[in-house]
């Protein structure tokens, strides 16, 4: 396979998962109308990639029992790749039939976290990942594919976790069809000289097929390990406006980057992220529409932006 | 002169500010017993350079008006290196009465900073500088003297600051008879590329005579700078326990580096920093004690230490 740069990229791709990832953590169901209103704020802030929900059992999350609605609302916005988790076959199936882009799977890699999370062996995961680029093929050759490593950095059931095994699943996982494989750091644990050991031999094995950084903020070390996935190669990072998807000042919190920082850190460093953040943060206006009183996360937001600074999303969309 | 190591360092010296920088920020008086039982807390976990007050006016500063006594106290505590700030010759005189280790001078790399903070103009620093430096020599060889350059990533006052008259006052600063030069983002305005781009330059520069790194949390790049800087080699950070010296989640906050969430990112890393995490955490207990009710920041202190975390201090100290 082809190696990917080592070096850090001129652009990032900001991945916003707070639709998903946020408002499944949150106890009340955000209306739909409301959550097609916040996807549209952040569409014009700029953002190219939303995951906009989850085709799971709206028994289980009966707050994302409308991802289908939101799906074809989210695809009439032009220029946006919206995607959606999916956490098996049957899933995969209901969100090609509502047209999503792009599906994403999560597969643990800590089997101690696999069991007690979704109750399979990993090589029940790897065939249902084959099932998936089977239907995928068959039915909407044009959708992308991607599996996120969840526990990638370590895990509170099993502790540590091996790098070699969590290569070794990477590997199983683009051989069983997925398009892409990123590493998720879902407990927190990550430091920044790890996510460099792991993302810098997840690119030397996989080449093109390495992708997404999801780190989270439980410990303050979000943004460094930002820092870190960037420096050597990763250029798509996911993030969520708000830090929605539980306090991230809190124990046991998921603890999502927050994407209004993200795109700070990277506009002030100028690296371009097609996001404007004077209207990021704007957005925030209509999360807080759709949720009422729900805490919302962030540095920049609340401190402001620098004297003088300016934000290359805004010179490109202005 | 010699340029020092451009790679990261193998272990680092966390330099606790909390005691000045983190109690001038604070409208109360923490009581002298209790600033001298915090210290010995700091002591226990294993820090080995505390900034334990200031010599300026009492009138200013009534919250320092006891460094002298605090000072006298630091000195007792084994293998602490006790230093304070000065703003002039007449503090750095004072502070070589009560004994102090360590001299730190703050000099402003923005001329708006200068004359608005201290009112003086860069020369009338650097005949400061001369003076001091003669004064050490004639009365205390043995004491170090550090000149920390604020505003040096930017200012709120003046905007952008030039890296060129960064690197030129820093120079006139040693050539005046400073031994050490640190960099300080007084404003939260610094980014992990300008770090590494000013902090490489500085190195290469002044050699042996590149000091600390100084940076605030107030956008949530903290952590990412300091990390920023330690790639580039930087091996002194400064950091305040709890984030003490202003909210760092709030507009306007001073927001230095939670000492707490600073020491986990490197124990985590595998780069040693002396400090028992376990014993930090401990030492927040002394501070709540001397300011009840002041809110203190960390989130490691909330997330707690990660299942299987080995704190190098914990087995250094242990």
């Amino acid at each position: 396979m082809s190696e990917p740069s080592s070096g850090p990229a001129a652009e990032v791709l900001i991945s916003e998962v707070g639709p998903r990832d946020g408002l499944q953590s949150v106890a009340r169901t955000m209306p739909t109308a409301d959550k097609c209103a916040w996807i549209d704020a952040l569409h014009v802030a700029g953002l190219r990639e939303i995951e906009v929900g989850s085709f799971v059992s709206p028994k289980l999350l009966p707050q994302l029992a409308d991802t289908a609605e939101v799906v074809r609302h989210a695809r009439t916005l032009p220029g946006l790749t919206v995607m959606a988790l999916v956490p098996n076959r049957k899933g995969a199936e209901a969100a090609l039939e509502a047209g999503v882009h792009k599906l994403t799977l999560p597969l643990s890699a800590s089997i101690a976290h696999s069991l007690a999370n979704v109750r399979r062996t990993h090589e029940q995961m790897l065939d249902e990942i084959r099932a998936i680029a089977a239907l995928r093929r068959e039915r909407a050759p044009q959708v992308k594919f991607e599996v996120g490593m969840s526990t990638a950095f370590g895990c509170t059931l099993q502790g540590a976790v091996a790098e070699d095994d969590v290569i070794r699943l990477a590997v199983a996982a683009i051989g069983a069809g997925a398009d892409e494989l990123g590493l998720s750091d879902t407990t927190g644990m990550a430091n920044p000289a790890q996510v460099r050991r792991l993302f810098r031999r997840l690119r030397a094995t996989l080449g093109h097929h390495a992708g997404a950084a999801h780190l989270h903020n439980t410990r303050g070390l979000g943004l460094a390990n930002c820092l870190a996935a960037f420096d050597v190669g990763v250029s798509t990072f996911d993030a969520s406006q708000g830090g929605l998807g539980g306090c991230p000042y809190a124990p046991g919190a998921s603890g999502n980057v927050v994407t209004e920082d993200l795109v700070f850190m990277f506009e002030a460093m100028g690296v371009r992220t097609g996001v404007n953040l004077e209207r990021l943060i704007a957005a925030r206006a209509a999360l807080a529409q759709g949720l009422p009183g729900e805490p919302l996360y962030g540095m920049v937001p609340e401190a402001g932006l620098p004297k003088g600074f300016e934000s290359s999303g805004a010179m490109r969309h202005d």
